[in-house]
């Protein structure tokens, strides 16, 4: 999925993608072969997966590898490849046996690619893959202390251990390494020879040095619309509504088509853009799609730019994939169903830490999340809908690195999203309500208060700045409603009470500022929540 | 998967399980056709899959939906499954079509079990599935406000809207409820007709009151062997190190052989029971495996009673469906990558959350998890397999359904785990090392530490009972061992320093005791912790 993330807009692109028979058994690589259904050879490019079946896992023959080519040839068929076969273990035949297969195969996909961009475009092609099958630890000691090694599962680890006690292994290791004849690869400084040092690819050709392999350095900015353009008016707080992403979704459709000569942004969802009411995009865009259209199908093309299937891990790896390659996207989700993705999340934001410090990897787009259809309204849909720990699971992770915003109304929304979208390198959360909602700040003050992140409403206290009876802190639209309606009964019931309200957007600034770079000081905080230094303490 | 994991040791179930081509397009679901091959007719009992394309999910047609039936019969025969078609959309016929091929299809499923029961046992056998095509809105409206409804998307969510201000769309909606003509159903007090009603099974053939869809009914307790048996002697502590999860891997050997006969133990993992040293399993039973084997693989069979496949989704599931009937479970995995199954422990823990309070329901075997190969010690895989963060994800739920067990050595993992075996319809998550490490406790002093939770070691403590200049306080092996070692140089470095330690194995007990059962009161936490009133409250 991946793979096919780097080549959606790559249309020059060949993205080989080995995938070895353990991970095969996995649920997300399970799907991911449904991604042919989504890849459009007039503009995007080719993926070629290669299924390494060698057999095993750490302590198992795998489920695939011990399938037979004939049932093989089924599944693939049926998941709509063409495949081949590479099998063997004679490594001298195997190379040739290889070179050829991909010969065949790099003049089909062009094939492929030709026929449909000189206006043969057909639909959805039969794209072909390897199912290469060779010995596990190939190459590797046949045999440890009498057990087979090479083609099983013992050879996943250490295949050669306890070299201080025995002897007869430090020869077996001497002789698997001596087996690669280095007195022939490299001369006698230990340099590899320059015979071989010349086959290597030039310049970009390299792996490490493709720019795809380093996409900040293709990263352009985004061309922004002015998002106060799509401001709702509010003229005084709660009193009129709005449904926030549907607010959003305008923006969120001009971002689509100022970008779109540049083909650098694309919007995922699990079949809920238009259940999480950004619909506006379909004025200018559609989905992707490549297996047959029926009449009845609305917004469904092979140019589409919003990509949809019913697998949060699908919208994650394609999205991770555009991103990593030098582009922008953005994914909007069910609160609820985002934790399908917790590990894979947990896996970029690793991957965001490290590249941080790697001076040569050039930021990239940060991902962001889009959660709505959130715990706080699911009328109709009830428990098993409800889940607000992806913010949790979200934090854990290293203040540089995660951003989560709750935005309590669409003016605000706005504003956060236009900041998510110009950002670099983070994972940006941001949750926000579909429902018809009221709104409580006008544009400019939206603005302000989210370039804060935190802020006193004054308008909804009572305090007039001197000490508090009571500090009313909320965070998230629908919590944001219930407090100044409490606010209000407390008003109506109590009316000398000083009441201070305290809304935040940007979750961070809760966390001491030697946590996090957007938290607030000490004095910031106690003077914003009106800490007295006879109560609880901060921790 | 979850039918899978029910029809484990129960021969005479037919799980008969309708999935939804919207389903059908997630990772999860993707791998867990590959079920086929870990069901042993001999023993277990069916699955009958019925794949039910109508076509659309909430806003887009199916990626299945729109495969034709070659593709789909070859994806499937790949799978290693018979499918059987039904497709139309006249529901007389439908019905009569339906009938006819489960009738082909139960007497094909029992001849293969009458074959394999027979002495004949051969192996893998290819089990039949229904591909179910029929409209979506099937007999629902046909169209609103000129647009197609039936077998479109739209027929996802509410057909028919806006009845205060749309008189007609009341008109369609009481043409669709009498089109399934009431009057010739219900008598003249609303009740069904006794002709209906008789059609109905009765006693445990009522799906609802079938007891293996309460599981608690046909639950039994384990026969549990004495724990204190496979304690390693500990006669002074951090003398003598013992590897925690291998000693541990003994227990559940016993636990295995001692309820063999009853069949309501399995044991499952992402290929990494062995890798998590619970070997000694396979001194009684081996990993059920229905694929060909070859001479060289071992501790596979058909009858094993591991179930191994590299998929964390199909390990949950199928003990999902395996507690679900009735019976008890035990789950290893790698620390970090337990998240993958995130989203499924919230779903179980929300049933376990609402069917405890629903009287007729039997209280099912805890869902238990080892979480090993953990952050602390990824000697040679490092940050991509590391991530102690479940923890925070299981303490979102509710207080009285989850469990989370930190025990600082073998000892103590050995009274939790026995503890764990015992418990009903909680999720305990135990995290304990693999790696040979240093021995606290004795089996009485760690019996004792584990029932209260948490405790004073006074062995590693210097505090003699008085108010204490420093606490340190300790949860999990690893950072047991590094407290230890800290109190070391400190008591070097400053010999007069009064210093106790407290040691956490419960890791609810840190919470009020308003918050969770398990949790100290404030003044035994104020007592444990050497709380001054004029310090940090607790918070």
């Amino acid at each position: 999925m991946h793979a096919c993330g780097a080549v959606f807009d790559n249309p020059d692109l060949l993205a080989c993608c080995v995938v070895g028979d353990g991970e095969a058994e996995t649920g997300p690589l399970a799907t991911s072969w449904h991604c042919n259904k989504f890849l459009n050879p007039t503009r995007d490019g080719a993926v070629l997966p290669i299924l390494h079946l060698n057999g095993y896992k750490i302590a198992n023959p795998t489920v695939l590898g011990r399938m037979n080519d004939e049932e093989l040839t089924h599944l693939f068929t049926g998941y709509g490849w063409k495949p081949y076969f590479v099998e063997g273990h004679e490594p001298e035949a195997m190379h040739q046996l290889m070179a050829g297969t991909l010969d065949t195969i790099v003049n089909e996909i062009r094939s492929i690619q030709d026929n449909a961009r000189n206006g043969g475009d057909l639909g959805l092609p039969t794209w072909p893959m390897v199912i290469l099958r060779s010995p596990k630890g190939w190459t590797g000691p046949k045999t440890v202390d009498g057990k087979p090694v090479e083609g099983t599962w013992r050879a996943h680890q250490v295949p050669v251990a306890d070299l201080q006690s025995k002897p007869e292994h430090v020869k077996i290791l001497e002789d698997w390494m001596r087996s690669y004849r280095p007195e022939e690869l490299f001369d006698e400084n230990g340099k590899v020879i320059s015979e071989l040092a010349e086959l290597a690819p030039k310049g970009d050709r390299r792996m490490g040095a493709n720019p795809h392999a380093n996409g900040g350095l293709l990263l352009r900015d985004l061309v922004m619309p002015d998002f106060r353009n799509y401001a709702v008016s509010v003229s005084k707080p709660g009193t009129e509504n709005a449904e926030a992403t549907r607010v959003l979704g305008k923006l969120l459709r001009d971002v689509m088509k100022l970008n779109a000569d540049s083909k650098n942004f694309r919007v995922f969802g699990p079949d809920e853009t238009a259940s999480n009411r950004l619909e506006a995009l379909y004025e200018v865009t559609d989905k992707q799609w490549m297996e047959p259209t029926l009449p009845v199908d609305e917004h469904l093309s092979h140019q589409g730019r919003v990509l949809e299937m019913l697998s949060e891990h699908m919208c994650q790896g394609w999205l991770e994939g555009y991103l990593l390659t030098g582009r922008h996207g953005f994914f909007s989700c069910y609160e609820a169903f985002i934790h399908i993705i917790d590990s894979m999340f947990n896996q970029h934001a690793k991957w965001l830490k490290v590249t941080r410090k790697i001076e040569w990897r050039r930021p990239i787009a940060s991902l962001n999340y889009l959660l709505t259809s959130h715990v706080w309204r699911q009328d109709h849909n009830g428990f098993t809908h409800q889940d607000p720990g992806f913010i949790d699971h979200v934090v854990n992770k290293k203040a540089d690195i995660v951003r989560v915003y709750l935005p309590p109304d669409a003016n605000c929304l706005l504003s956060v999203a236009d900041h998510c979208l110009r950002s670099r390198h983070y994972v940006n959360v941001i949750v926000a309500g579909k429902q018809p909602a009221l709104q409580w700040l006008n544009i400019d003050s939206a603005i302000k208060h989210c370039t804060t992140g935190i802020g006193i409403w004054e308008w909804a206290s009572t305090d007039n700045g001197a000490e508090p009876d009571a500090v009313m802190i909320c965070a998230g639209d629908v919590p944001t409603l219930e407090t100044l309606a409490a606010v209000d009964l407390l008003r109506q019931h109590f009316p000398d009470i000083r009441i201070r309200v305290v809304n935040v957007v940007d979750l961070m600034t809760i966390q001491p500022s030697t946590e996090h770079p957007h938290g607030l000081s000490d004095l910031d905080f106690d003077s914003m929540f009106a800490v007295r230094h006879d109560g609880p303490e901060r921790s």
